[in-house]
């Protein structure tokens, strides 16, 4: 079974979502069975790179909150992330572009560390100060996670490399009817939204494994090899 | 959509049926959104590492087909590979274990180089004398693909590496009800066994496009982030 998690660095809820699904996976029976992938989705695609200014700001600013209801937003994850063992400061956070953070990660998927660079950039943004919009920051995150330092040079250099990966992913998000994340797909036959408890995940699990029907074959069955070594 | 795979480079189908499917993608439309993921299957999963023997010998004798017979089973292999515009030779291949080479390939995969390692496996064992079941002659395609050369040395050394990834994707083969190679899966919902013809392919990627069907929601939305800011 293969489940794709669509998310963004800059989302709190797929930060403590992730370690939930996490949670939630490892109390479930077929977890060996289980291929996780994550994909693109920016909260806010049109920022342009440079644009990086404090979150309280931005919540204050962009949506029209006052600095008392962007606190208590902030406050409000903190205490959830907190719960799940998660850390979380309030002050002094970025927000800004994550389009190339993105497109890094999609190395990492070719390289088989991408759940270990996301986990280094969610823990970055959200439980340290130092801003994963900084190159060298990201440069620094993408080497711990085992990736080699020229190669993520290059693609943060280039600004095309992976950039159809994350507009595909994007495309796929919109297709499947996501509007936020985190965006949690089971088998492209099961859907769930939002950082949910890990009994949800663990239950979401199960109804998918279940409802795992025959496949629909397309066609008469083609030159083959069979296992008696016939290949008629 | 994502296609998976099931073959084994024993399996002259597969090399045939790779290349056809190929070109049946080439005449799909959403072909840019199409994601390839190639999964191990052995013919032959108890051939001990050593027993390697000439392939015409091994249809004769363990199949009790005449030395005709078997000559006459590669020369139509041969014949719709040269078709397909590959090369063929119908003597001097041998035949023997292909879980190390499954391993490799599982190395592959997660450095983003499964179909290029995959290709040249496929040509070296069909289309060329050199034994792909001696394991410098892996390593030398491993590292054309772009394989470090001390991380296949390290796989090939270690009887466990991928080790479970080769049972994994054999157990998935077996439950999806594969019983022979090549198999090929569109978006765990559709079906299709055998080297069949390009246009089929063609016909089965639009067929599984057309059957998308929405998401089932197995919960009420969670906590989530919004592409307006809201983290509510």
């Amino acid at each position: 079974m293969r489940v794709e998690i669509w998310s963004d660095v800059a989302c709190p809820w797929c930060y403590v979502g992730k370690a939930r699904f996490e949670k939630g996976l490892e109390a479930f029976a077929h977890r060996a069975d289980v291929e996780v992938v994550h994909r693109s989705f920016e909260l806010d695609p049109n920022r342009a790179k440079g644009d990086v200014v404090p979150v309280v700001d931005l919540l204050a600013q962009k949506y029209g909150r006052t600095p008392e209801q962007a606190r208590a937003m902030e406050e409000t994850v903190a205490a959830n992330a907190h719960a799940e063992g998660l850390g979380y400061v309030t002050e002094g956070r970025d927000s800004g572009s994550t389009f190339d953070i993105h497109r890094v990660l999609h190395l990492a998927k070719e390289r088989g560390l991408q759940s270990e660079l996301l986990d280094l950039a969610y823990r970055a943004n959200f439980a340290g100060t130092a801003s994963v919009f900084d190159d060298e920051v990201l440069v620094g995150l993408a080497v711990r996670a085992g990736l080699a330092e020229a190669e993520v040079r290059a693609v943060l250099a280039d600004p095309s490399a992976y950039a159809g990966a994350v507009r595909a992913d994007e495309r796929e998000a919109a297709e499947l009817g996501a509007s936020g994340v985190p965006f949690f797909v089971f088998d492209r036959r099961y859907g769930l939204s939002g950082g949910q408890p890990a009994e949800v995940f663990t239950k979401a699990l199960e109804q998918a494994w279940q409802g795992r029907s025959p496949l629909v074959q397309v066609a008469a069955e083609g030159q083959a090899c069979d296992v008696d070594g016939n290949c008629a």
